[in-house]
């Protein structure tokens, strides 16, 4: 089997070749090619701590040459703000699904950060108008940065906006980006101000309350939500999922933890049926996406093992293309 | 984090050091100083194979310095006899509980072997008379030539006797084994007559029908069952159950998948009283254990998650020591 670490995760992996990886993967999830078994938290005694596991697996064997199946384990530790090692450690194993065989370890953070990016970027080429060209990004951490460069890959971005809670944060995140990506990156004072006069927004916060009210939202705009992940939080609130046509990864992840949509179900404010559809299905069928340049779309990503499994082959294949990585033998 | 292939763990997990690594192990089960959630079996579509995850913690962080936690992945498919990847092919992952790292991945299928034949061995040292000297193994498989390795490890062994449903593997088997231990090993036409005169007794078949008879059965042996994993197998029959004092590695796993104790609790011939003890209980307490010369005591074995992982950090701290195995940098 192979190990991939970071740097190779970066390198083989860019975000715009990523969108495809991930259109093929969300339109399986939406034909239901996947195994997706509920996701699994373990406690880690004595410390704050967790390992979480997801596994999964992608396409059929004897129909798919690609057909894998594995698991992401992942630490979640709280540790200080700018530690090395981040908020998660882990990795993907992947193992063929013919033969039954490890294929690939291949560390879990950037591939995360990446196919999470890239599947908002699936979203976004799918649902948002093709002349968007100003970005808002709420919130400042790394799926903040990865965002911009995402959406890059499927908008022709000119200028992008960034709010975070932190003002000097947030300053900081601006002037970075702004060199990374030759682009002009400004801060604005308030969400709303971020978002007025923005075609694609971008929700990338650990907030637990809504930070994006629906009176914020105006017509044409396109909305991704990433940064909660649990039913108990939510970025935006009751009125602006009510006010967006709503798309998810996948239906029932959305109905487990999808918080804000929950929050509006809980609030008697729309009902299962406001998922008009799965991105894989519109994918699909591009008829279920926007229908008018004033609509107002809402993906709200949730993540899917599939995504990573999909992530990890691709990794996989490149890298035994040209030999990346290292190869060990666990039968030796 | 350190990768220790299959040749790295039969050197550095001896059998009998790993009595050791599974008495400790199995006494922090009975204290419950363990997570062990239940196992989970993902089946991989279009192939006859299934994703085996074993998940589970061992003591805890800030107590104990090798407090760990993670996961046995197990690709179980089924495969041609003399196949030389088996039917089990996998890993442990380790992690350290403390720091929230990966430590080690560890080749699966022979840790398991080790690990399980040991903690059959601990059994057998804590229930066996302490004069046992002649072994019959029921089944002639890995786990067979496993159990004569093991039983000398805490017990004179003189001779055995071995019976297989196919007599000329039997035979063969017999004959490697003899030349291996430099015992006299034989094989019997029946498993009667194997178990007659025995002292302890090994089962490790693949049986879903019992083989053992209560009948079959002298005062004074002592049994361990290692090959039915699942509540609706058996090895030895419901009399054989009622007539012995009973043991387990962990009550929830037993009452959960020990297909013998399950089959008497549904004849009504026992409850679930019938379990004295767990064998970490016993550990702590020999009291608990064998009463008199006469007592036919039964160790029934399902192996748990802490198993691993104390057998994982046993070959991880070796190898850590020699530098033995391959480190690879996943944030490289």
């Amino acid at each position: 089997m192979r190990i991939i670490p970071q740097s190779e995760v970066e390198r083989l992996l860019p975000v715009g070749p990523c969108v495809e990886v991930m259109r093929e993967a969300m339109i399986r999830v939406s034909r239901r090619d996947v195994s997706l078994p509920i996701r699994q938290f373990m406690p880690v005694p004595g410390v704050a701590g967790k390992l979480a596991l997801m596994p999964g697996s992608l396409g059929t064997a004897g129909e798919a040459e690609d057909a894998s199946f594995g698991i992401k384990l992942v630490c979640k530790y709280e540790r200080p703000h700018g530690d090395p090692l981040g908020t998660h450690v882990g990795m993907v194993m992947l193992f063929d699904s013919a033969k039954g065989v490890p294929l690939a370890m291949v560390e879990g953070s950037s591939l995360t950060a990446i196919r999470t990016s890239a599947a908002s970027a699936l979203a976004t080429d799918l649902l948002a108008r093709k002349e968007a060209k100003v970005l808002a990004i709420i919130g400042n951490g790394e799926q903040a940065m990865r965002h911009i460069a995402a959406m890059q890959a499927v908008r022709a971005i000119e200028s992008v906006r960034v709010w975070g809670r932190d003002a000097g944060r947030a300053a900081a995140f601006a002037k970075e980006a702004g060199q990374r990506f030759a682009l002009p990156v400004e801060t604005a004072p308030s969400v709303a101000q971020a978002v007025a006069g923005a075609d694609i927004v971008c929700t990338t916060t650990s907030a637990k309350e809504p930070v994006l009210a629906g009176t914020d939202l105006e017509p044409g705009q396109h909305i991704n939500l990433v940064g909660s992940a649990i039913p108990t939080t939510a970025e935006i609130d009751t009125d602006a999922v009510k006010r967006t046509r709503f798309y998810v990864d996948y239906r029932d992840a959305a109905m487990a933890a999808a918080g804000e949509l929950l929050g509006a179900i809980r609030a008697g404010a729309v009902s299962e049926a406001h998922i008009l559809a799965e991105i894989g299905e519109v994918a699909e069928d591009p008829a279920l996406g926007r229908t008018s340049p004033a609509d107002i779309t809402c993906y709200k990503s949730l993540g899917v093992a599939a995504q990573d499994l999909a992530a990890a082959h691709e990794v996989w294949r490149m890298a035994e293309a040209e030999g990346a990585g290292t190869i060990v033998d666990l039968l030796a």
